[in-house]
């Protein structure tokens, strides 16, 4: 069974890694639990729909591109990855930075 | 604030009432209280990972094909719908269903 949490917590994980930033500031930022986001990312606890937002706003990512990419990882899982191409426009990918390149 | 269990329970209902299903026929195959999907579906509650997946496979929809709806529709809401061009490939989406047309 696919867990959306788990998808949800590896790409919060990816950005802010692509970020350069820690748990801990992502965290302050967003004013989540230290360890509540902790346990978010590693996809054992479900996220609320407004903790999320706080998190894609502390990130600097929108919500969409968040979203996109865990749609993209469930393709994947669910072993249709080649049928759907990369579509982002490169104008877009560059006004938001390389991080929204979706492989 | 964009909260994703709006976005979710809007799809859901969409992709429900596309396939010509009640509420209660969803519930009953997904093994949920009829209750809750309600709620899901009007946004006022917050959808478990294994429920998503409960329902998804209720409705016999791909969770990539939920979640990239979900992703479009808040591209839209964040005001960038027109920067994103809808590419499901048509072949995809005839093997699936038209339900997965994204517009």
């Amino acid at each position: 069974m696919i867990l959306i949490r788990q998808e949800i917590g590896d790409v919060l994980r990816d950005f802010r890694q692509q970020k350069g930033q820690t748990l801990r500031q992502v965290a302050g930022k967003a004013s989540v639990a230290l360890g509540y986001l902790s346990e978010v990312e590693r996809g054992q606890k479900e996220v609320s729909s407004e903790i999320l937002a706080a998190v894609a706003e502390a990130l600097e990512i929108p919500m969409w591109a968040i979203m996109r990419r865990v749609s993209d990882r469930i393709a994947v899982l669910e072993g249709i990855e080649s049928a759907i191409p990369d579509v982002v426009p490169d104008e877009l990918v560059a006004s938001v930075g390389p991080e929204l390149s979706l492989r």
